[in-house]
């Protein structure tokens, strides 16, 4: 048993991790990393944390995953409470070292990797195709965690597969809205940056919570053996 | 036990993603991914649904996949026609959704990620050697489908050696033919854009499909012990 | 049991497809895809082929591995020489196909991926440092195969690491000597191109079946416990 | 049982293969790799070397990785000498090799790789922002690395976890430090180069040492069950 410090902890790190190192690619090195670069980024974040906070605490690092995993009954109410605060405590750690790093080479402090959509970002797709586009990919991300982590056959791959489903939902949506998929990872460079990252946050709420509880929903019916 | 239903909308779905993220890659971030992310997008759209769908269908997402498995006898031929309607569908549906992102930003939807050949696509490779390349990719692509799924030793594996499979065979294929090796794939993008992409489908569904018999053929004589 | 006929033909079609793709999209699309996607085209061959023609021939696909096999008393000496024969029929038509792609673009054809060194290829280097590159390199790599496939535990992976690890060669050497490492690689493309490929071949000939033999002798003095 | 030749051997030579093809990558081809490609090399010389060196020596061609191992009674005083004596003499062999094949080239050496932070380096960090992300950097890379290695389940994937995980460090430092987090990597291109490579050179042994203190730290905290 790990205890709940443990778990709250782990997950804080994960998601700092997460924060710094995926936000951080897009921010400080975008050009010479390319879109796939980047992508990489967030997804070996997830291979990297999984088989080391995996067994504390399944290494969610993302409130949407373990909205998923209340909804299937893998997580309390109370632990679901407790791992978001710690993500959102990480990715605003994350995001403030990043901040930190950029401000000390004197130059102001453009961007953290945030997300965002509309005229100036990415290829400026409407609100309406950022929502969709949120959802859809977090019901990606979310469906392939559920169905490869059902079977123990998969113990020492999945850390591996969800980090390339990860890396998938990157390179499609980087250009579009930046990939959220995770509402803790928007909201670090939000806090930090104001502005549109800020006015626009509430779309990379509620649109991977939606995609996780579809993904829940979709796994429950199509996934079940008659 | 799977149901019908639960089979088919589980390769809609996988060919929805599959066309969707692959297609939407190359369509709307070409240039920042180069062809190694593009290939990336279409290989890794494999490994994220191989996990959770493969336990239900198999994850064909790809009725020339589906022919060999109906040619290898571990397909019924009703299924067959079940998952080929799903993979057309999913396809469509993938195209669709493509064409309203990009036309959510105000331009002109100019490509959707089509296959094609000849003057002005990729290096302008001939008919002809359009039709071997997809035969060969295709073969390429499925011998090693059968190869890897035939022992149970790469049970959690498998679906990451697919994945990068197609990541293989979309490097080189990128340039000379976009890379079909997948009818439903080349469909959807074909049936919203019309044109070129469409008059020139034809090679995009007969050579896969032909690369799959021949894969079939060539894993029962060369891979049987005697 | 295989027979020899399978057995050499499997040989035959794995080094046809590492050099139509590895070469290949090094010809056709090396500005698009960088160094790195140049060197995933030769990893990602193994990894496809591997786990198909693995099970019948080893899929060794490259003489200088053929030879570490053949000293460490794995190849008889008469298979040896038919998997060499058949990786060097293979690897010319490999070429030959990717020069009737590029021909049919009505363009002459100024590559075929082919190795070299000297000026006017790569960085220049110098004939010497070609061939201790291409020991070293081939050392790493053939090194790597004979640690990976001694246990069982890594059957399911060895496909990968195998092909990650002829990645990882080719990311330093393509600027250097195009990275051989594989002297049946090399022919296809000297064969019909001529000129400097031919006349350099016997660089690309020589150090990896010397790479190959030091690699077998460190694994026999290194890799034995006492 | 390997006798102590035979594991200083290998840490000798694995990390000459680190610093050979991960700087070696950085110094001939950054360009047209970019720094996904620099990143991968060092990785895939984990992923190569951990199968074949991870036997003998637990492959961890890193002082940062042994003192982590010292610390968590993993290895002897005596070994943590040996080890990091080895490390050293092949980071050097590594960086005087790659010397000696640009020096072929006839071009004047202007790099092999080597660490930095400052005016000129990068984006231009701070002295305290490079320790502290070379702190952070090599926590992640070691912390990843002690939970992978701790549970024999991920056996046959643990050198492509550590390997991933490198590649990840390396993506977001490169532009910042060059990504030490292994004190022998960077000693090597110092000693050759001298200037500020040398001069800067404390940075990158003393914060991955404290890396790796506190990743030792925090698994005997975070990961120890009550």
């Amino acid at each position: 048993m790990y205890s709940s410090v443990q778990k709250y902890t782990a997950e804080l790190i994960g998601t700092f991790v997460l924060v710094l190192v995926g936000c951080g690619s897009a921010a400080t090195a975008g050009e010479q990393l390319g879109f796939l670069g980047i992508a990489m980024a967030f997804g070996l974040s997830i291979v990297a944390m999984a088989y080391v906070i995996g067994p504390i605490s399944g290494c969610h690092i993302n409130p949407a995953v373990s909205l998923a995993m209340l909804l299937g009954k893998k997580l309390s109410g109370k632990d679901f409470a407790g791992y978001v605060v710690a993500q959102i405590l990480g990715a605003v750690a994350g995001s403030a070292l990043l901040y930190a790093i950029i401000d000390s080479t004197g130059q102001t402090v453009a961007g953290l990797g945030q997300n965002g959509f509309g005229e100036g970002y990415g290829i400026g797709i409407s609100a309406l195709m950022a929502v969709i586009v949120e959802i859809v990919l977090t019901f990606v991300f979310i469906y392939a965690i559920l169905g490869v982590t059902a079977s123990s056959d998969n113990r020492s791959t999945a850390g591996i597969v969800i980090g390339l489903s990860l890396v998938l939902v990157h390179i499609l949506g980087i250009g579009l809205t930046g990939t959220s998929v995770n509402p803790a990872r928007s909201f670090g460079p939000a806090l930090l940056l104001g502005g549109d990252a800020l006015s626009q946050l509430w779309v990379f709420v509620t649109a991977p919570f939606i995609g996780a509880a579809l993904a829940a929903f979709a796994y429950r019916v199509l996934n079940s053996r008659t």
